[in-house]
């Protein structure tokens, strides 16, 4: 039985999503290994979005292959009360044989936070980058229209990204939240069909220079244009980034 | 001069606010500490609401006394640095001089956060209790409504506090947040002149029995009027408390 689920987790104390070598603590690993305890045999994942270390999601989308007689009620308990509460697996429910968490996925969205108080928020730092001066929003949104569509990313993409560095983003937004607080945050969306290494933290990372006021409105144009990773050195931190949601096409 | 300081903090890996004799680390020994680093020499704080270990506060104030030509400014630069991110100094500034943030205080709110979701939500654990169980937000406020007035609250105080056991409530209410998210969330606000200890969790800790249904309507009533520490048992965890406002006179 083909296997769907959702899984949300605080990235902090995980050195990412995918499995490492050296035994680090990973989400795949804790999720993996729990789904061992309480089966008895390993059971390979796939997953939509292999986030960083330090990266956040709320739905992540994970599949794998469970015995057709695999209570996923008492599974998705046992996983919860082994991986919590860093770690949540929700909506674990049976799909359609050719789902595949990573290839079937249409799109992904990304929400960077971004805090501008003068002091770091108890309650914000983990899931935000402080950057603790006022940003132009609407400069910033302005700028990154250029990245809409098909293009090379290369300038935003780490080095060493499988399967080139051509992606589609469908969407990218930098708007006020809108808090129910007194506080002013700023969050950074962007939607494409897939995402190289970095890809949305590079993008943050200069488009919150042309927020500061430090780059002007055509710097994100010319560092696209550059496809050259030296047109922008600056990676926005992990902390702020979350998986938000994954799109699949209508047979799944 | 005398000084006056709104303080938020996450409480989750302090030993709450007040300083412990074996070194464990406090909120007040941390900010004390990194005081007597900037200025050479020691001052004591004074604090509007001593919170327990695990406990948050939103907009704690303290007060203390410093030299008339102090900077408040690099001062207050110099302690975020020291204490940040989990300890967040904000709105250091020159007070009246009989101003104390403890005795001054005229009413203190606190805020108590509960989720009913099935499974704790990764990015709100450290914040709230996880009762995982849908709660009946109205007969919760009926039920805690006699607690309003002034009271001698020895059912909801741990053995030995201070100044006997009987406080004024003002308000007392149980709300569906106000989210951004599609999560139903559930907090407690009480306003009091001043609260027991665990007062608070205990009060909550019977309230969630209500919600449930294991306790019914009058079980708050009663325990009340038991004046025994013995009429209830249960206390609800720290995490969930945040101090969330401290109110003065007008001549402050």
């Amino acid at each position: 039985m083909r296997v769907r689920m959702l899984v949300a987790y605080d990235g902090t104390d995980f050195h990412g999503w995918a499995k490492q070598p050296d035994d680090l603590p990973t989400v795949q690993g804790a999720i993996e290994g729990s789904m061992a305890k309480v089966l008895g045999f390993r059971v390979p994942l796939s997953v939509a979005g292999r986030t960083d270390a330090g990266v956040h999601a709320r739905a992540q989308v994970v599949s794998c292959d469970l015995p057709g007689d695999a209570d996923l009620f008492r599974l998705e308990k046992s996983l919860n009360r082994l991986c919590g509460p860093t770690i949540s697996v929700r909506e674990m429910q049976e799909a359609v044989p050719d789902f595949d968490a990573r290839f079937s996925a249409v799109s992904r969205v990304y929400r960077y936070r971004l805090r501008t108080e003068r002091f770091p928020d108890p309650f914000a730092f983990r899931f935000s980058w402080h950057v603790a001066r006022s940003l132009d929003v609407e400069k910033m949104n302005l700028a990154g229209q250029c990245l809409v569509g098909e293009h090379d990313f290369a300038t935003f993409c780490k080095k060493g990204c499988a399967g080139g560095t051509c992606r589609r983003v469908f969407s990218l937004c930098v708007l006020h939240d809108e808090t129910c607080s007194e506080v002013e945050t700023v969050s950074v969306w962007i939607s494409a069909n897939a995402f190289c290494h970095q890809m949305v933290r590079a993008i943050v990372g200069l488009l919150v220079g042309v927020g500061e006021g430090r780059r002007d409105l055509h710097a994100v144009e010319e560092a696209l244009h550059a496809k050259d990773r030296r047109a922008n050195s600056v990676v926005a931190p992990p902390q702020g980034l979350t998986l938000w949601s994954v799109q699949y096409g209508e047979e799944h």
